[in-house]
């Protein structure tokens, strides 16, 4: 996508044809900086302290973090730690996991001599799959956008709300949530995204604003808090959220603050859709949110704010015995969601529907 | 209430018995500051620039406001002009509002020299009267409070949901929505509150923790896009919230993300209880989210965030075309609200009952 005018990719490999290069997600919107990777540690390390974000650009570097380790020691041993650590690294991503199963079950019953040059092919393969993907999510995406917005205004700007990383930087090109925006914003169709800051990380205000300024796309950024105000105004005519993992049955795990969004969604008659390559459904999920792993992340990206005084305090004084509560993800029910734009098209948040878009997945272990 | 163990209260009359001493609500939780406000200008700066906060909270300064300004001029054009600034400063307030009508109607008639005595009369009259009301208003919330407990959990710690300046800092003396809780607390009831950190003005992690801590109530700060997750996994027993302005139809307008956390109570099937002196309905406002004055807020509130290094930065560059939007306030429709704690009960949120209830109210221009 466009930075500075110029073509940049979240992910790419090297010169080389080994290492990789990636955007340190870390230091926008400030300043732009990409970083080499070597090692399968240093995978894990950008995935865990989110240098990297977003379920699909981690299962891909996940993969290429299985080909370093696999550069480094082709065997067995070290490809089992490696497919362990990165799952560490972001336990809750189902598009992760599966990456982690295919690359394990494609190159375990290899010679460990043919592992490496294999590991780089899945990888690349797998990268290419996720672009193709994408871009077939976007135009799903797109086809719903139109709908719509032919019922709401004919003609007239279409009105999205978007949260968290949900942009190109959370997948490889066009990233799949945002995939439908920047095609319509390229094919001329007038649209604006209404950005959710996303408390507590903030990516909706640091990454994805700054990904639709740099592109150019029509956005305005807003407290997490005033989204459904502004649905209830008519400002918003659909949601498109992402997902870390969705059920069997529809339910979707997402980003904290999802369901909340959904709801008002749901209260003011406006379409929420959930866009995720089919990777992202794990058909080991089967009981609703009591089948999801939640994560508890540091309280500190909650206490540490701005002093009136325009100084970084802490609310939580270090003697004291006040807490803090920071888990990173919640679960839409299936009821909520108008939709799951795949890459075999829109289809209900329902068992039925998911069993008959992607048969071949059912009773599988991925 | 107890702060470092010694009473305070939000807003007191000096030694001299015509000058204000009020808490710097700005300052905390970073440090406790007093300061002194001898001019009806230097009262509605202070509401204005958010010193002061809490719909109840200013009222009282207001009314004192025009005090100090008969003090200076008792002419009815300094007391018009008092009143039109006062309420120029937070133009959204129902009880504010009131006040000042009260204040107009009740010097207007008088001899100009006698109205600096009259205007510190009335102001101590509504001071008492507030801390009165709030003091039955949480008598009122109690009950509900343990009718609440009995139903979902006997004996065991009620969990209650608060967000944004819900405080006593908002009243002169516990806090119509507070009121309750403290009074919990004080009596050895086992309460725990989960407090919305409540972006952008962060007042639920920046004053209310603050609040609680220093009076040894047990709570846990949380992003506001974590209540509904929370509420879903059977962590929050119910929600109490304020108003800014309440129509006669029983809709709430209260501080932006009150109506989502509404609609996720809903879903959860938790009460939402609104808590709020009956100066807060306004029986001119009678169109639902039509009638009320809507706030909007300098974006820099949303769009100054601390950067992954450890730096204040802006989301927003300078040169950029980046909008923002920053509404103070939003809608909680009456069909979301389980009841509405007065100074005369708790009533149904719909016209019947709350005419039924303050009949004197109706048809009245207050």
């Amino acid at each position: 996508m466009l930075v500075r005018g110029q073509k940049l990719r979240s992910l790419m490999l090297e010169e080389d044809g080994w290492a990789l290069r990636i955007v340190d997600q870390r230091r926008l919107p400030r300043e732009l900086v990409t970083v080499r990777l070597e090692t399968v540690e240093q995978v894990a390390a950008a995935i865990r302290g989110r240098a990297l974000r977003g379920p699909v650009l981690c299962a891909v570097a996940a993969a290429y973090g299985v080909a370093l380790a696999m550069r480094k020691d082709p065997d067995y041993t070290a490809l089992e730690e490696a497919c362990g650590t990165l799952r560490q690294a972001r336990p809750t991503a189902a598009s992760l996991r599966m990456a982690l199963d295919m690359m394990r079950q494609r190159l375990g019953p290899l010679e460990p001599g043919l592992r490496e040059r294999a590991a780089f092919i899945l990888a690349g393969q797998l990268c290419d799959d996720e672009i193709a993907s994408t871009l077939t999510i976007g135009m799903n995406g797109l086809q719903a956008i139109g709908e719509a917005a032919t019922e709401r205004r004919r003609g007239q700007t279409v009105n999205i709300l978007l949260r968290g990383d949900a942009g190109w930087l959370t997948g490889i090109d066009l990233g799949p949530v945002s995939a439908a925006v920047y095609l319509c914003h390229d094919g001329g169709l007038p649209v604006h995204v209404w950005v959710a800051e996303t408390r507590p990380l903030l990516d909706g205000s640091k990454l994805l604003a700054w990904e639709l300024a740099e592109h150019g796309v029509a956005h305005t950024i807003i407290a997490d808090n005033a989204a459904p105000h502004l649905m209830q105004q008519g400002h918003i005519d659909m949601v498109l959220a992402g997902a870390e993992a969705i059920t069997s049955d529809g339910d979707v795990c997402a980003r904290i603050g999802t369901y909340g969004t959904a709801l008002a969604a749901r209260d003011c008659g406006i379409p929420f859709l959930v866009a995720s390559p089919s990777s992202g459904i794990d058909f080991r999920l089967e009981d609703g949110p009591g089948s999801f792993i939640f994560e508890e992340r540091p309280g500190e990206e909650v206490t540490r704010v701005i002093g009136e005084g325009g100084e970084i305090i802490s609310v939580v004084p270090a003697s004291g015995t006040r807490l803090v509560a920071n888990p990173a993800h919640d679960v839409t029910p299936a009821r909520l969601v108008t939709g799951l734009i795949t890459e075999r098209g829109v289809i209900d948040a329902n068992r039925d529907a998911i069993t008959r878009a992607f048969p071949e997945r059912v009773g599988r272990p991925g």
